[in-house]
Formats: C-alpha cells, structure tokens, sequence
C-alpha cells in the first residue's frame, strides 16, 4: 500500500479526547478527519466531518467508511459488527482481530501467555463454582474481573478469603457476567509500554512512564520510570512481540507490573489496549512526535516519526472539578495545559490534563 | 475583564494556515474557534464552526462577532471597516490601531521612529518628483515599497540610481500607489522577536532567531541567532516598547536587521506585523507552549504560558512543489512535518514547513 497523501481522510470511531488528539495530530500532517460517535463529543470541533450515528447501525457505518480513506478507533469497546462494516469497505487500522483481543480479558490473557510472555495467573470464571475453584487455584488476595467492557477500575472486586459470603458479594458487584480471576501480583509499581508498528512492521518505542492511580483511575505518568536499561529493553520487547503477533497497525499500549530488577520475570503484564493511551499524553509536550501523530502516521502508511523524549514529564489528569481549577492551572511555570472542552465536569470524568516538563535526566541504570 | 473559561469561542478574521494553527492551539485549552474567511481555507477543517463571507459585507462581520467572545484576526490586511464593525459588538485583540499602524509601511515607520527606536531611514513617495526627492536625500541602493498590501517581497523595486528611466521603472512596477522610500541598511542578518502581551500588559518574548530569505519569501528560520546578551536584551526592548505603546494584546512579530555588534544601533527596526509570525513557527516544535497558543491565550484574557525553548531548532518552509516531498520529509530523522491541507501547490505558495530540533546550545555571548 501507498501512504496516504495529505489530503486524504482517516476516519475515526469514537468522538471524545483520544479521537480530539489524534485530530490534531492530523491535522499537522495536513490529513482531514472525519469522526464517527454515538453523540457530540469533543472531537467534533477539531475534524473537518463528523457524524452522530448508532455504532449498531452497519449501513451507517459502511457510508462512513466510504467517505474516508482509511478507518481506525479512539475505544476498545468498538462492537466487533461494526468494525468489520468499516473493514468490508475500508482498511481498519488496528485491525478487527486486535479489537477482538483487548476486548476481552480472557481473550486477552490466554493470547499474552500464549506469546510466553509473563502475565498474573488467572482463572475463568463463570459460576460461583468455578470462582470457588479459581480463588482456591490462585490463592488470595485476588481481582474478579469482569471478561469484557470495565475500564478505571469499574466491574472489578477485590477477594480476600473463600468466603461463600464474599465470593457471592463479588460475583454479584459483578453482575454475574463471564469474569477472569487474576491472582495478586506483589509489584513496586505500573509502567507502560507505547508501541507504534508501521505498516511494513517497523516498530518505535516511546520512552516508559511509571503510572500512578487514584480511585482507579490514572493521576500521573512521570517519564522516565527508574528502570534498569534491561528491563527497558525487555519492556520493549515484550510490547514488540504482542504488536507482531497481532499484526499490529498503530498504537499499542501495553501495562506492565514491575515486580523489581531481581525476579525472574521482572516485568508481568497487566492489560493492553489497541489505541493510543492515557498514560502516553505526555508525549505531546515531550517529543517532537506524540503519540497521537505516530498513530495518525501508521494507520495512513506514513514512515513512524522519532519517538524519542527531549524533556522529562510528569502527566496529571484533571478528573471532574480539577478542571475547575484552570487558571491557576495555566499559571503554573513550566506547565502545558490540555483542556478537552467537555461541558460537564462530572466526578470521575476525564476533563483535562496537564503536562510538567523537566529538562532530560541520564536514564537510570542499575 | 475575566478570562475567558474553557468551552468560550475565539472568533479568527483570515482562513488561512496561521488561522489553522492558531485554531489548533486553541483546542489545547479547550477553546472553540469560529474562522470568518471570504473562501473556503485550511482552518476550516479544525475548527468548530466557519462562515465564508466578504470581508467588507459589515453586517456578516457583526453577526460573526455576536456568536463568539472575542475577535482575533490571522493577517494584517484586515480592512479597518471590518475590525471596527467586529469591534463594534466584541472585543477585537490585537486592535484596530495596531492593524491601522501596520497596515500603511509610511505610519508604521513613523510610529517606531517616534518611539526614538531605530528604523532605516525612510521618506513619503507619492509622484516621481518626491520619488527623485528622495533617492537624493537617501541615496542608493534604496528600496521603494508600496504604502500598503505587498508582502514576501511583492509591491518592491530596489533603486540602485538617480537616472530617470529607473525612477520611472519603480514608479510602474508599484503601480504608482502612495510608497516609501527606505534607505539601504547594511546587515549581516535578519532576525525577527515574537513578543506577546497579555491584557494586563505583562510581556514574554521568544528566543530570537535568525531568518534568511528565497526570492523574497522566508525560507528559515534558526533559534537561537547568534547574538549577544546585551543585543537579545535590545532585541527585547524594542519589541517591548512597540507592543506596549500599542496597548499590544497578543503575538506581535517585529523584523529587525542585525547590523553588528560594534555598531551604535545593532538592530534596526525593518517591519512589524501584528500577528503570530512565520519566523515563530518553531515555537510549536521547541517550546513547552508555542507562539500560537499564547496568542490564544493573551486575546482570551488568560495568563501567557512559557516562553522559553526546550531545544534548539531550525524551521524551513516549504513553499510550492517543496511539499512534493512530503513523504521523505516525514522520514527525515530528528524533524517534525507540518502541512496546512492546501490543495494546489501553485508557485510561491506556502504549503507547510519542517522543524528540525537540536539540543539546546548555550547563548552565545560577545
């Protein structure tokens, strides 16, 4: 395939902040967008179309499809009906099969092990039955998670014994839906892997954050995360090998537990998520190419822009009323700003984030 | 005045790339724009609303000023009728008194000259006898320049004698409209200063780079220009004191030629234009907030965001079939691509333009 030129179109699914971003990456590399939701969102005011239809709705979706040049998604969750529609008349960059993965954490699980690389042991669970018999397998403490849909820590529960009474509280807290149980990892702390995959295979890696979270949900990712230069590479390799295995056109991101330099398998892996990613916004102030351009890049054929940080970063989210706080947030020195023009500041919503830049550290090695 | 809080809509006068970055910007805080063009233009494609309409049609201009909170414009040539009308129902930033001095190349020197800052010398031209007058006191080479409209070197003649048949020549090759004459200025180079000025008059100035130019039209643009302290400090003054007894709110872009540092004036004005700049377009690239986004900033009221560049860099425009190109620019390592989504690369068009980052030098200082 040829890259597309600019001028030419990306469609994509999914109208919120991930979909806004990836738009103005776009649009620096003169490429229109042309976005698809279920309602208004804050992409819509940076693409040159959008349209409001039901993602359900397949000849809407294959309409859309036919106006763009190529189709990707800012969400996972995209229901697999629809991204085949788009793929029946477009390219859909990640691919189905990707979605197909990331959309279900036994899916998901079962592949990475698969690849032999390390993940938290776990346990199908579908009944009160087999939930007794995974808890019994992994031991406790231990997370029931429901096998697909949940994000920020939504439809999970936290089981500490084989208590009948606990075990029926969490599978109820999880609606009783098909669920994973995922033994306890003892990690020091999250990092992420953001992995961009051309085309023709080639593949960057941006530099790895050390995550941090708060009622579940991501507050900061500081670049760099104090990793040796090994388990660098071996955090690489493994987002690296996922990628090939899955085809992969885009933007990975690849959460990884970090056990400590001295375990066998220093790095486990928590989830992935075919999309750019929250803990890679800092990439926006910190390389000349974000995130959100690499993605544009690969998913339009384009050759993958440097990846690497000139400045060190520590990323915040702004969740619900902390972006009440704007001004003084704009006053902070040494502080870029990223409001994502949402109305409402609900608890828990994702209304901004702000990026501090620091001049580059030598990396750590130890 | 407040500042304008996020989900506020900036109205931009021009349709053109500085229009679209300028919109761009805006999105990162959060701000709608709505860009009033008198034909469909890049910036179209980002923002969340756009009128096409003529620019001297007065009630269009009105009824574009209601739907937004404050009016900027993206080029100088704004007809005063217009900006008053938008400033008739909203605040227009920069004002019409900075469009009116750098609107008319006779005002504009005047008002520097009689700020006691140092502009080449310059006489009023309106008839071949006043044409004649003024290569006698100026001597040559001179430049005659059209009073108004002209940019990248349109509108100009160079005079390099007192001989009738070339008088004549200029005088035709500007069409006979009301002109300068400026006397000729030895430079070694041109470099421009982008101050900004917010509404309570604080100022931040960008590091000052060195421009050179390709038949007439800016081709880079390379921060920093190697300068001493104590002439960046002048470089700063000046810029500062236009832009303060303008009542400046915004970018103001101010062209000097670099005359060396022996010299009694080192730099002497050339021109100034009451915008974000192309010389500036690094900002986007080297600077945690770029020139785009705190002119945003300063129009809305806001506080201006950091100044200072992260690293070094080296902007080149990419001016008609440069863009041809496009694909080995967005291989070339160590460089970010911007493209403006225009169709037609006609001759003489600025169509985008590279930024190639370095790591940050010391000042030089002598």
């Amino acid at each position: 395939m040829t890259a597309l030129p600019p001028g030419s179109t990306i469609g994509i699914l999914g109208g919120g902040q991930l979909g806004r971003m990836l738009a103005m990456a776009a649009a620096r590399l003169g490429l229109k967008c042309h976005v698809f939701s279920d309602s208004s969102g804050p992409a819509f005011d940076v693409a040159a179309a959008h349209t409001v239809g039901d993602y359900h709705d397949l000849k809407a979706v294959r309409h859309f499809a036919q106006s763009v040049d190529v189709v990707t998604y800012e969400f996972e969750n995209v229901p697999r009906a629809t991204a085949e529609a788009a793929a029946s008349v477009r390219p859909v960059r990640p691919s189905v099969k990707a979605l197909e993965v990331a959309q279900d954490r036994l899916v998901e699980k079962t592949f990475i092990a698969g690849l032999g690389l390390p993940v938290a042991p776990f346990a199908a669970v579908d009944s009160e039955d087999s939930l007794l018999a995974a808890v019994k397998q992994l031991g406790t403490p231990a997370i029931l998670k429901t096998r697909r849909l949940g994000y920020d820590g939504k439809g999970q529960a936290r089981i500490k014994s084989t208590s009948t009474t606990e075990l029926a509280e969490a599978r109820s807290s999880s609606g009783r839906a098909p669920a994973i149980l995922e033994g306890f990892v003892n990690f020091q702390f999250e990092v992420s892997v953001l992995v961009v995959r051309g085309i023709d295979g080639t593949e960057c890696f941006y530099d790895v954050p050390l995550n941090t979270h708060k009622n579940g949900i991501l507050d900061t990712s500081a670049v760099p995360a104090p990793l040796s230069s090994a388990t660098r590479t071996k955090a690489n390799e493994i987002a690296g090998a996922i990628a090939d295995a899955l085809g992969y056109v885009g933007v990975l991101a690849v959460e990884m537990f970090f056990v400590g330099e001295e375990a066998s398998a220093p790095l486990v892996v928590n989830e992935i998520a075919p999309r750019v990613h929250n803990s890679g916004h800092w990439t926006t102030d910190a390389c000349l190419v974000s995130q959100f351009e690499n993605h544009i890049r690969a998913v339009a054929g384009w050759p993958l822009g440097p990846a690497d940080r000139h400045s060190d970063a520590i990323m915040t989210n702004l969740i619900g009323a902390d972006v009440n706080e704007w001004a003084s947030l704009a006053a902070t020195p040494g502080t870029a700003v990223h409001f994502y023009g949402k109305n409402d500041p609900r608890p828990g919503r994702k209304m901004g984030h702000v990026t501090q830049l620091l001049p580059k550290s030598a990396d750590v090695d130890g």
